[in-house]
């Protein structure tokens, strides 16, 4: 059966991107340093190449929220905002965007078009199932869609580079989620896998 | 000149003790699992051996938190409580142990004593600088002490070895620390030496 995987690279106190996220910095500031192991960091290494690979293995759908698509807010209005990615995404299949605020399919160069949907997330991952042909698919980010996802029991394998440093503010991965407490499964690591500067850290779900 | 250091484990959700701290969970329910590296896991390795020697060097005395010292809390009443570690503790220097509710002395086998002050951190770690005969002190836990010195700029160096295990609930060590925000300094990583299970950092506090 196809899985589920989201992939969070945080900090060490536990923040996915900086504060104030704008068209300048798309990760918020200083939220590219959580990305350096797989956007050319000198000092990455063979292991932060396997969790690169992991990262960018096929799939056939990606479920993201609607701030990782973009900095706007509230009704898209006239806006031409097709992504951060340009004119070809590296999706190259369907991305279903979580948005209260719904517009027309968006179908891009090279395979990708973005679907945007006001539903929960049970139901945004079923749609991404389907359009997924019998693929794997991607959740999140940001945090809202993998905490929805984590409490809803949509999740079946977490990868979390935990990058030493701090960044002091921002969105934490590891909050919201008292629900996961009285879930008839939780995470065990199956994969430590330290990088030069990075600890690439594979969970799956377990029943308990 | 004498430095500050404190040693914190905390689980990949940032937590450094479980919930519900008892005299059977002194570390709060699966909060023991944050130091097999120290404490007899299997799989501990050299790395897990050096960052024990950082965690076990001599030092000239300990600043901590009375829910460090036990399970008690408001007054001690007739309590005989001295300690999780029995008649000789670990230590063998003096320990400040912060607390709202002073008590005389308590002096140990082995060197250690337990001096009960209640005061800013800022006095105790002053203190302990006065009974350390010039050297190193140690710092927190728990989690409110170490805060609390993060945010008044006590902490030189940090050590947090980071253990793949999701906690759910707890206390956590990066939290209430907007302070460190607008503070002159900052905390970079100067070690990253992950073992076969965890991700031991040093952070090191540097000006900014």
């Amino acid at each position: 059966m196809a899985d589920t995987t989201c992939h969070m690279s945080i900090s060490l106190d536990g923040f996915v991107a900086g504060p104030d996220q704008s068209r300048e910095h798309p990760l918020g500031k200083r939220g590219r340093e959580l990305h350096g192991w797989h956007l050319g960091d000198e000092r990455a290494n063979e292991a932060d190449a396997t969790a690169a690979r992991r990262l960018l293995r096929p799939r056939g759908a990606y479920v993201m929220g609607r701030n990782m698509f973009g900095p706007i807010r509230g009704e898209w209005g006239e806006s031409d905002w097709k992504g951060w990615w340009g004119d070809e995404p590296p999706y190259h299949h369907p991305v279903v965007v979580l948005t209260h605020h719904p517009r027309p399919p968006l179908e891009m160069a090279g395979g990708t078009t973005f679907h945007f949907v006001d539903e929960t997330v049970e139901r945004a991952v079923a749609r991404a199932f389907g359009l997924a042909g019998g693929q794997d698919v991607r959740l999140g980010g940001g945090v809202s869609v993998v905490q929805a996802c984590l409490r809803e029991g949509l999740v079946d394998e977490m990868h979390v580079p935990v990058v030493p440093t701090i960044l002091g503010a921002g969105e934490r991965l590891f909050d919201n989620l008292d629900a996961l407490r009285r879930a008839p499964y939780g995470y065990e690591c199956v994969d430590f896998r330290p990088s030069a500067r990075v600890a690439h850290v594979v969970l799956a779900r377990v029943a308990r």
